[in-house]
């Protein structure tokens, strides 16, 4: 590969090849700055809450010594599970992001004194994992669980983050011979499958970042070389481990959804990179397959408990949704990659859905928390195992929390992309965007309380002298929108999703208004989910809601509400514990308790016996689980006999609750 | 203990003694006869089938190996998990409850010389379980995940049957060493809290047996002891293991359903031989909060994958029902010490639904196939990691298929009781019954049906010279019945479920005939059961029934289907591959199938769009999975809007399927 194609300046987590057949580019340099907002907040909690508590963790949980011990050769002593090192890689990916934008001593320090002690617990040979080198167990000899590609990938993207964000070269560097090792051990044979991918797109990054095509050929290799049974049997079966046939004939995800899902940004990067349409063509299908029929209305995904895995279509339980916080992130990823390589904006819709709600909801008000498992629903007498199902500071399998940093520290990166000599804006917040475009740079700025409030300002800054596109993403979710280019409303736009996109010679001071509707609208299943049959859910823009107990009167239990379907009324404030939100109230009835005696079936349908009207209180799903523990649920059931509500009066457009904003 | 207060004679699986505290007492001697009818089918399917098949298994999976190691003296080549000792045990009892009834040759001969080999694996001390003695672990070390107490309780079971069915002694023998050994071990120390229940009902039965009341000590010991986090943790926690709290202040089951159900029984066991009413009472709320808030239709319990566990209140989904076969067979044993300890009939309507439900369906139709998780729900697609979830000859885990075989191997002795004078008919089957009431033996023949007809004829063949009572149950299902009494009605029995007594000086030739309404019945969910929400469920008499693909048309898939509730058609017929069988037709909708794009949530309710009428068709659950392996749901949509079903017009009571059999 000539030099020439390497990219330079990337930054962002995945920053394709100039020879890559994608649609979309992201921004090169320092592209997106946050600006106060809702995102900008969640970076600055990360910064100042969850990575310091993750440094502290990461030496109580013995990660940190688990590399020492390597280092000294001690066999023996080893602490925590097999892939205790990748939540070291984790955090410094994050903590890179976060360097690449602010100056922190402590971070640095950490990073430097991590990165220090990487080096010296790296073999000669380029290999390293501390688990194997402590334990002494042979390398490479349980790939079905060992992780120890899996850690590599994750060395191998801290490294590149690192290399894109501040670093002189001294984390990369260890990757980078790690990665030489891994070529020389393992291309152009059969083996090197790990039983938990990531390393496939890693090693593309890899190659992305430094032009070394052995990397794209290894990971290829690791893309096409699994669905032949051959990785093992860690015990949940080949299915769990992505093995059970071969990735171009693979027409669902099923098993272990973050490997699944790990494994699909490896497919689609390695399609982009070596212009293999039909290899795209599977994981597109595989993907509508899952958000149509296997994704909760969180945007979360791996509905099942029991291996952590993808369930059959349509097995969408809220109870008992697993939705594990990786898969999440993973899935986040994904549908970024795909984003980049076809331009579709489904793909920055699901992100949009995942961001707000299902991941979202993974971190604590205070930063300082986190959940592993988010399920659509809990009830108020609940246990998983000895567990009530609450945010925690740290797992023994910490996967999550480092995870969850390191997304949240490189949100920026994900809010636009460049196309055919135009910006287009993905995630609508509060930001500064610059980007080359036709020779000079477009410079916006970015004026919403998104998601709070559907008026998102984009103003410009600086201009090329030249034509050039400016296009913003209508989430699918807003059924009409106003948009305004310097006052004038621009027609057409009002009923269409997807990107509104303008070309025009565009000058410092333009303004180009969008006005999407946030109004709270009810949400139905599809029939085919029986979990959810004869239930409602509430969102606003694009926010999940749920109702939470601590949110009703006293008394009047979640469990005995029935959700009557017609006016919403929406309520801005500050919940203590919470933060500023807007509160939803919805008409219910309360239902008469029931105490069964004997077998809960009965002679006749129990749809409840009204007891008095009440309203149904609703905060954001992603401000959930800040107060009391107590029972949630996003689906509420619908007051029986099911009937469609009449079509409701809406308002006519207009900037309602803040008229002082309007022009 | 007084020699007199032993049990002599004693057949079934629980006989409390003289003193015990209980309202019944199983029949003495071989006071229950089966006779064709479907239970007797199953015990000849058992013997004829099972059985066989688990000779075979032992051999090949090791665990008769396992034993043989240990015999030899060798350290290592132990196979299976560390329980496969109770695999033989379970079976052992199969055969007891078998050779009790009918001679068989091979089982004997099986039983001999298995029997020789625990003798001789047994150690000096009385200590004998093969997975310790092979691995060379250290004794009781690991008790909460080693399940030497467990082993040992199976054991103690299985000499027991055998003991009171054919053996000379052989059996017991070991048994009651092993026994000692625990006693002397054990007994007013604090340990000996095995991860796994079940010693604990065995050793009282075997006090039972013997009269040694250091076993009834000890079981009381291991019963106490519990819920004070003294067991360990086997990864799972301390709710997995019963012991988060103490047995007399567990408001609820939780945690690994099998081992809390087993508990249960040692619970009433002790209770009941020590007179202790409080702990009596708190086995009995627990049993009362189960029935009410974890039982699905079929009788099951432990909804949860995860933990093998039982879930929050009212969280049954049907698709994701673990249901374990073994807390199926547990939940009878349990159900059966209540029924003796209290007389009440709610006990024995729980046995009578798990046995011709959960547990029934937990063996093909040719005794050769087992199910370990009983769901309510297969979808098409369904994978369970690698198993499309059908039944299996045998499980790496294979406690379920001779717990199965031991079950139906003693269902004759859950067939009726005494108390007070009165010999009391539990379950409807064909059967000869003899019981000493009055100083002399009431013998009476059943004739039946039953499941399938709700006639049953009680024929007296002889009777005491005085008064003595004669009750029949009548299930809770059934909504009014027809009693006569040598052709002579019995007003007041029309509409009473519990026991139809009858007390009277019987003579041979008196004929008491019940008519119970069979008619197949729609069955509705409690509202709080989410996953169930807008169903609906076919029973017949004791029996539920589930949709099968094969049955329904072709092209009409079961999962665009929406019963209307009305008429219910019935058709007695013989399936291939199932058997003789009653399937039922219920009035439905096709719906139009829904091909989602995008995710499966939308702006309106969504109960599907008719496509045409159609009929769907239901066989009984226990009958499922005999054929393809394709989709079957227990509760169907009701076809929406929800409405209450006009009430149906039921024909007058009568012999309407067979007229020729009517007085």
């Amino acid at each position: 590969m000539a030099e020439a194609e390497k990219l330079v300046g990337a930054v962002g987590p995945a920053c394709p090849t100039l020879t890559a057949v994608v649609a979309h580019r992201p921004l090169n340099g320092h592209g997106v700055q946050l600006r106060d907002g809702l995102l900008c907040t969640w970076q600055r909690r990360n910064r100042t809450a969850s990575l310091p508590l993750a440094l502290r963790q990461l030496e109580s949980a013995g990660n940190l010594n688990n590399l020492r011990l390597a280092i000294s050769g001690v066999n023996g002593g080893y602490q925590g599970p097999a892939f205790m090192d990748s939540d070291i890689y984790k955090t410094l990916e994050a903590i890179s992001w976060e360097l690449g934008r602010t100056a922190d001593s402590d971070l640095a320090e950490f990073a430097a004194e991590t990165t220090a002690l990487l080096a010296k617990a790296q073999l000669d040979d380029g290999y390293l994992n501390s688990c194997i080198q402590v334990t002494g167990r042979r390398r490479y000899a349980r790939l079905e669980s060992s992780h120890e590609l899996y850690c590599a990938g994750h060395l191998i993207q801290a490294a590149i983050a690192a290399g894109r964000s501040y670093d002189g070269g001294a984390l990369l560097s260890v990757a980078r011979r790690f990665a030489d090792h891994l070529v020389s051990t393992f291309l152009g044979g059969q083996g090197g499958l790990d039983g938990h991918p990531v390393v496939e797109s890693a090693l593309v990054e890899l190659y992305r970042q430094t032009g070394t095509r052995a990397y794209l050929q290894l990971a290829s290799q690791f893309v096409e070389g699994r669905g032949y049974g051959r990785i093992g049997d860690s015990g949940l079966g080949i299915r769990y481990l992505q093995d059970s046939q071969p990735i171009r004939e693979l027409a669902a995800l099923a098993g272990h959804a973050v490997r699944a899902l790990y494994l699909e940004s490896g497919v689609v990067d390695v399609a982009t990179e070596t212009g293999d349409e039909r290899l795209l063509a599977s994981s597109i299908s595989r993907w509508d397959d899952m958000v149509s029929t296997k994704t909760t209305l969180t945007g979360s995904s791996g509905s099942r408990h029991s291996g952590e895995a993808f369930g059959d279509a349509f097995e969408l339980p809220p109870d008992r949704a697993y939705n594990e916080t990786c898969a999440a992130i993973a899935s986040f990823q994904w549908s970024w990659r795909l984003l980049l390589a076809t331009g579709d904006p489904k793909y920055a819709d699901l992100m949009e859905r995942v961001l707000y709600n299902g991941f979202g909801a993974a971190v604590s008000a205070d930063g300082r928390r986190f959940s592993y498992v988010n399920p659509l629903q809990r009830r108020g007498d609940h246990f998983e195992n000895d567990d009530p199902g609450s945010r925690r500071e740290w797992f023994s399998c910490a996967c999550c929390p480092p995870n969850i940093m390191r997304l949240i520290a490189s949100l920026d990166h994900y809010v636009a992309t460049t196309a055919e000599d135009a910006l287009y804006l993905h995630l609508l917040t509060p930001s500064r965007i610059s980007a080359r475009l036709a020779g000079a740079d477009l410079s916006v700025e970015v004026a919403t309380d998104y998601p709070w409030d559907g008026r998102v300002r984009v103003g410009v800054r600086s201009a090329p002298m030249t034509d050039c596109g400016l296009a913003v993403r209508i989430p699918a979710w807003s059924r009409e929108q106003s948009v305004r280019l310097n006052g004038e409303h621009i027609e057409g736009a009002a009923n269409r999703a997807g990107y509104l996109l303008l070309r025009r010679e565009w000058h410092p001071g333009d303004m180009l208004e969008i006005g999407l509707d946030v109004q709270p609208r009810f949400t139905y299943p599809n029939r085919r989910i029986d979990a959810l049959r004869g239930t409602v859910a509430l969102e606003r823009g694009p926010l999940v809601y749920c109702f939470e107990q601590a949110d009703q009167p006293t008394g009047m239990s979640i469990e005995d509400l029935a959700v009557n379907p017609g006016v919403i009324a929406e309520r801005p404030t500050s919940i203590p514990d919470v933060g500023p939100t807007v509160v939803l109230e919805a008409d219910a009835v309360h239902l008469s308790p029931t105490e069964p005696e004997g077998l809960p079936y009965l002679a006749h349908p129990d749809a409840g016996t009204d007891d008095h009207r009440a309203t149904a209180v609703a905060v954001p799903y992603f401000q959930w689980d800040n107060r009391d523990g107590r029972a949630m649920r996003i689906w509420m059931p619908v007051r029986a006999p099911t009937v469609r509500p009449s079509p409701r009066t809406r308002p006519p457009w207009g900037w309602a609750r803040s008229p002082q904003d309007a022009k």
